[in-house]
């Protein structure tokens, strides 16, 4: 029997494990309605997962349900947001009980660990396709954004690089990814909260490596008015990405594939220290690979490739 | 010519025409960043149309962009907030220029009418859909809300009822619509917006009819824990509905239909004469066509017909 949108929301997507105080109306009315605090700032962002162009067909719901939230609380990662609220807008060729249930288990596992309170969403008739919206609270600073590179700062990025876009290159028609590790980057990624909170107060320029890293730097490098040198030699790689590049010399894949949600922030010497203190209590390994520089553009240095400086474009 | 995200971004969807002091950052980061006012709720809603589903292919595309925004304002109207911000999750199969320009008039055109600054979003490839979510703010209070409906209220309807469901009834295979006036109220349906500013403080509950008025009344009643009696005889219709009715005595349309986006409202007689002294000022017609009673269930008169009472569900 087919699922109706009012149970749907009433047995899969009514939790009432995470309540912040600020919530005054969650998911029921015509709108969620939250009751911010006037010292924070609000931290907003959307992203979108379709089937065929983000995942395979057939995928996996629970690691789905995962990865909606995943790449939405990644971005307040990046600004150093604490996540408080999201919106899920479900579009579903047909509504499948078991599907349902692996999809919000994997959500709300996610949720639960960063206390995320869901308070909203649609769900819709068509192609399966996945838009969350990620709330998240922050102190008034431009610290972390874009724009605030400067030069002289070491860059670094959380994590190992190129995991994902390996496990892509390497997966079977239908998505099979054989190596584990890899499989696990690319299904089941890590929004870099803690991370995103330690931050805070010490690094200059974040962003998200959605789109990978040569593209997304160069974000923070146009916004910044600034350039960089980076070093192959010093990404950071996972063994699987090691043996890759070890047969092939093809450093492509970490300096370009999308999909790790790792960070990739600038920080002036003088703050590593502190940074390390603060990075002692949560496990995430973080590397320098290179230095924002006076001099327009992005130079690459230890890979001859001019290709990759195009970086990756969605529609391209 | 393939147009890149931010291209994309940049052609189509910065626009500077709108912008709020409590704006930090909008379009460009990871995150938009909002400084809300701490006197003031947020009241945020999102909704997703997908071709097929909520539109026909090929349709407008500068309605489509208007009504994506208009159905998330609707929503907005409903809880008497004030609309303030937007972001766009659009779902593209190519990137045409000509598609996008339109789309993006379509938009614009009625975020600059109610001062909606576009402040995110995201773009993806997949069959075209449109996911809207508007942010607005709201004093902090109870009223307005699904479940506050008091036994005795007066329950109102703004507008006209089942233009929308007629226009889907009498459209072609290609959405092809005769009438003019239906046409515009199913692909340019007006958010009540001015209407939900003049309800504040007066009006107990409200919901916005985008299912139909018996599934979205029920809505009320069952959130407020009472029932009501409304009269065929007295729901609004246009001409067109008029003629329908008189040739077919089928309130169907107007009970049951959706996508009209009118307002349903429950108020208390006394507060009647104070509504109507503020909507002189906006043009927005609105109708009585019932009672909240302390009788559970939802009574129609002037119509036999237990079918309607079932309502709409999206995946029935």
């Amino acid at each position: 029997m087919p699922v109706t949108e009012f149970e749907l929301i009433e047995s899969f997507f009514l939790r009432p494990e995470v309540h912040h105080k600020q919530t005054r109306i969650g998911i029921g009315d015509d709108c969620a309605l939250i009751s911010p605090n006037g010292d924070l700032d609000l931290a907003i962002t959307t992203d979108t997962l379709v089937e065929g162009t983000h995942f395979f067909p057939d995928s996996e719901p629970e690691a789905l349900g995962h990865k909606a939230l995943a790449v939405s609380l990644s971005d307040l990662a990046a600004v150093g947001a604490e996540p408080k609220w999201a919106l899920l807008a479900l579009t579903l060729p047909v509504t499948q009980r078991s599907w349902l249930e692996k999809f919000a288990e994997g959500f709300f596992v996610l949720a639960r660990k960063h206390s995320v309170e869901l308070i909203g969403g649609d769900t819709t008739k068509g192609g399966l396709a996945i838009t969350v919206q990620a709330i998240g609270l922050k102190p008034k600073s431009d610290e972390l954004l874009r724009s605030n590179a400067k030069v002289g700062d070491k860059i670094y990025v959380t994590g190992t690089l190129g995991d994902a876009g390996l496990a892509l290159a390497t997966a079977s028609h239908h998505g099979e990814v054989a190596n584990l590790h890899l499989a696990a980057r690319l299904h089941r990624p890590t929004p870099r909260i803690e991370m995103g909170l330690c931050l805070r107060g010490l690094a200059h320029a974040c962003i998200d490596i959605s789109d990978g890293l040569v593209a997304d730097l160069a974000h923070i490098l146009r916004a910044s008015g600034v350039g960089a040198t980076i070093h192959c030699q010093h990404l950071p790689l996972s063994d699987p990405l090691l043996r890759y590049i070890d047969r092939t010399n093809d450093y492509k894949i970490p300096l370009c594939a999308g999909d790790d949600y790792e960070l990739c922030f600038t920080i002036a010497e003088h703050n590593l220290r502190a940074l390390a203190r603060r990075v002692e209590f949560i496990d995430c390994a973080y590397t320098c690979i290179g230095e924002i520089e006076s001099t327009n553009g992005l130079r690459v240095l230890g890979y001859e490739n001019d290709e990759i400086l195009k970086g990756y474009e969605h529609f391209s």
